[in-house]
């Protein structure tokens, strides 16, 4: 039974881990930290949890934290991961970072849109955690760089076309919206519910977003070669789930037939992308509450345009699933131990 | 492994029990039956099952679905049911019932709620199966006549109080809200979004709803002692969800101490029911998706009357997971195989 | 053209106000206070008023509020509006308060629930505004004290019974259920989105909500005698709504056809409430954005015990519907001016 | 005080015509028709009209329905209207027509995406009814065909850019979302609360929403050429509101200010469009029960895409409040009389 501690517990994705981890058995989780609510039973935070883990909050102090575990998870704000991450990592410590703070190769890019990088030296480290791209690095590694839920949607939905070179790489358009769990569980008047219910709006439009950088460096690192992409999110009224509409131009004319053919065959085999039959098109509702990417690759052929729609639930497969799926790799497990949940629906 | 039918899979209760049958260990789902959508495959309605859960939905053809199963839910409408339960006990397949069909042991009622009842012969056989009231009969039973949501959610409210003969049996309002999974999935312009949604609103006001005399049949068994209630149903705009907000009026004065420790004490050893410490009140959004029943039970000092509140998933406690309790007691399992998922939230 | 104030314009009443207030054609709105947001236009903070109300929002100085308008409407958190009332007053300035300040005519009860009274000696002064109780007492007033959201939908709700003493005293039972907006628009985490969101709880169970001393003091004048209710609010996951379903036992049996009968003669000429038809019941949905009050009377014959429910939307009929209803009757306008907007369905 | 007939009036355009014609000071409406609720009340099947509108619906007799009214509404599925249309034009009433029977001046087009037009002779009368881009031919008509809800969004988007052939015409892709009202009333599992509630997906994919040849219809009339654009709906769980992300590569570098300011010379005067200050992105809450469309033009700098993005509600300026300002046009009454109503927020 290897032991686990959540850093940051207080918040939907460390909820999230707690949730899945319930059902995981090859591990226990023995520390949860939060520097709001330390003292506190995490249950009186979450009374979903009430008589199943009333583990008791505690402050984060990482030396102490890293003699509880074996595998530390990291779901802080950015900046105050790369601020513990350090030790835990001289302690020995296998670390899944859902932070922002490990994903961006180059700490200048990370300086550009977040601030200056206080532990660039770990960054070559870090392996970025999507395991359908690159699962053998992620087994050997100490910390994963655990990708945002944007990200994930996207590159999923990008790379069979990005591989196989079959696309202009200046035509990528990346239409995203995401549930508002999203936004996190700070007390703003933007994420208030009569803010937010009936209501649907675009944010960050024109390249504003901070999982821009992410997702340019990975579809670069798919594509060879550098490029840049117009991406827009949007808030929808619901609490999970983020659906992405991707466009782009094809090098050459394609059907449908063909790039549902070339996605099956790249992700043959994988447990948690599915390549939607033709016809079929993914909503955030079916994957609620589990670990899969959803993937209907089209043609309009009216245009000749691709259009990929993908789906995933953002507290899972766009974060707190992905971590275990991670852990999973980082320990040898089988990959789907304990993701084999069923999406709730309704 | 035993084998499992699920006669009537393409409702919200045969989808509920799919999932949560999914992850329990002792069990394999063989059959699922519907009329509107025999031939399709299950996931093709309920794309959240995709690739995990394909069987093609078949005809109910009773004989032919006790062939392929030990064990047989049946989720479907009331009448429908006794119309095939007759055949499963005759061919000895054990069967958990999820309509109304065999909840009420006086036929009598039953026909004056619903219609003539057609299989009066075996309403002994079955037992009303609500664990935490009568676990050891249905560890006997053959025929579990799986409990309403609302009664559900009311009876455990008020059983700790009726077993002590503290209240004034004449005093009792349930004042119950649902989400509306409890409507079903039928086209009907009442259930769709743009009626539901923002809205909030009573129905069956003033003792019509078809849950009142079961609700009265458990209540009385319970007091030893004819009963009758006034029982408000509310729809609020939301999935999944039973809150009941029970009233009556104490024998003699009582404080909030006292009958806490009386519920407490009542409810010990429980798997599935927590009983709230005091000053936290339950919310459906802290059961949503698991089996809890959370109960909060407290005394108005200004007025002196008692107040339960209850909450429960409709789906799961109130639904699909009671039923699954009860499968795991017809068969000897720990009570709470398959059912340690923690709720999901948010 | 009467000039109108609104003070503490930044909150969801205060947009309100000014929503209706709009196509009212015997005021303008010349002056907007709001502490956090002055300096601002209103527009900025509510983009739903953009080049229609563009008004720079100011700090609140009582004297230069007074000197721009003829009447003031204090959309204040208690406390602050008795802070600035007797200002307004004293500059003979007609106000119609939206908080509790002047809503208890015992200054000791205000401070049994609330803080110490400051400004009792213009409690005299006040009067209770709900029109339908007291149109000739608000027409000659010069301060209202505008009605809480849950003690409307209750007063009337209960209004023709106690008159006619119809009932036991010791028996009722109000509970009701609210939408978001009852929370206010600041920022804290049980008021976000993903916390209240499909999800439905009780709060302040067993005499714990301030509204209670007010729904008491009504009631009580129009019984005649002192009595104590039992209330319980719940909170339902929409932006706007109050239903209230109310439980009174008759002093003796009543039949349906006559309380309706009872409702419709004591309503008989009222704008703004609908006794409705035998058979139908309210809905949040059907007043969502008019000033009406929905009620539906009759008898549960099971038990004998009455069961009123009555829907109103808390925002107008609730507060700022029900403050301008006031300012005409204040004003000598027709009751019904720039309230004649129908609910916006769905 | 002219006579209106809806013709249709049982769906959420006919009510949505009625509440906002229930304010306008120059109309009365006088008929109301229903296949399948003729004989009721409109208020049975609305009951936020009780007390204020109260007409019996008729079964659609033309003749009939001509008699009592001077300008009709036509609120019908497509094909429905043009069945009925030619009758109201023969015998001189003034006919705002909601269906999409009339907005394809190419009965072919038309033939290809719905049926055999039955009507042809009758498209050259008809004038497509968007104000901003042809008003002084509306004025003069006797058939409007009002726009759809999507085509209003996303032409009012472009229209600056392709007057002013300032983008590459086979740029142009339209990421749009709607709330569940685009769906209307009829019964349909796949409009049911629990199948829409909490989910977000894409539909129609790839260019076959029956909204594509109206916009490029539209469009292309704007851009004085033909063009094609991928055009992709989205469901949102909300009731109302449509916004539409649209994305065009401009002919030569332009950045966010320069087209911003072209954007304000081009709507400037007009009522019902506003164009956000920089900065400012619109949300369909903003616009909720108003005649508004909300656009904020801007560049990606990072790519040199133009971005668009525009906000109505589906019901009001997508549909029924654009229809009365087309009656306004028609009739010679202030464009915006009846539509100065403030969007309702929360």
């Amino acid at each position: 039974m290897l032991k686990i501690a959540i850093v940051g517990a207080s918040g939907y994705t460390g909820l999230e881990l707690i949730r899945i981890l319930h059902c995981h058995p090859e591990v226990a989780v023995t520390c949860l930290t939060s520097e709001q609510s330390a003292g506190k039973r995490i249950s009186e935070v979450f009374p979903t949890l009430r008589g199943r883990c009333d583990i008791v909050l505690e402050n984060l102090e990482p030396v102490r934290v890293a003699e509880k575990a074996d595998i530390i998870f990291t779901a802080l704000p950015h900046k105050a991961a790369m601020e513990v991450v350090p030790t835990f990592l001289k302690l020995g410590k296998k670390v899944v970072d859902l932070s922002a703070d490990y994903r961006l190769s180059d700490p200048a890019v990370y300086g550009e849109w977040y601030e200056p990088h206080l532990n660039p030296e770990n960054l070559k480290k870090a392996v970025y955690g999507l395991p359908e791209i690159r699962r053998d690095r992620i087994k050997g590694a100490q910390l994963v760089a655990n990708p945002g839920c944007y990200p994930t949607s996207i590159i999923l939905a990008l790379a069979p076309l990005l591989k196989n070179g079959l696309i202009d790489l200046s035509s990528i358009i990346a239409d995203s919206a995401s549930g508002v769990t999203g936004a996190g569980r700070s007390a703003k008047v933007d994420s208030l519910y009569c803010e937010v219910n009936e209501g649907y709006k675009a944010y960050g439009v024109g390249g504003a977003h901070r999982h821009t950088p992410e997702i340019e460096q990975e579809l670069s690192l798919l594509a060879g070669e550098e490029l840049k992409i117009t991406f827009t999110p949007h808030l929808v009224p619901m609490d999970r789930g983020i659906l992405s509409t991707v466009y782009a131009t094809p090098e050459k004319t394609l059907d449908t037939a063909t790039i549902a053919a070339l996605y099956r065959e790249f992700y043959d085999g994988e447990s948690f992308v599915r390549v939607l039959p033709s016809g079929s098109l993914p909503s955030t509702a079916f994957v609620r509450g589990s670990n899969f990417c959803d993937i209907a690759p089209l043609v309009d052929s009216r245009t000749g345009r691709i259009i990929i729609v993908s789906a995933i639930d953002n507290l899972v497969k766009g974060a707190s699933g992905q971590a275990i799926q991670n852990m999973n790799l980082l320990c040898g497990f089988p990959e789907t131990t304990g993701l084999e949940g069923l999406a709730l629906f309704p």
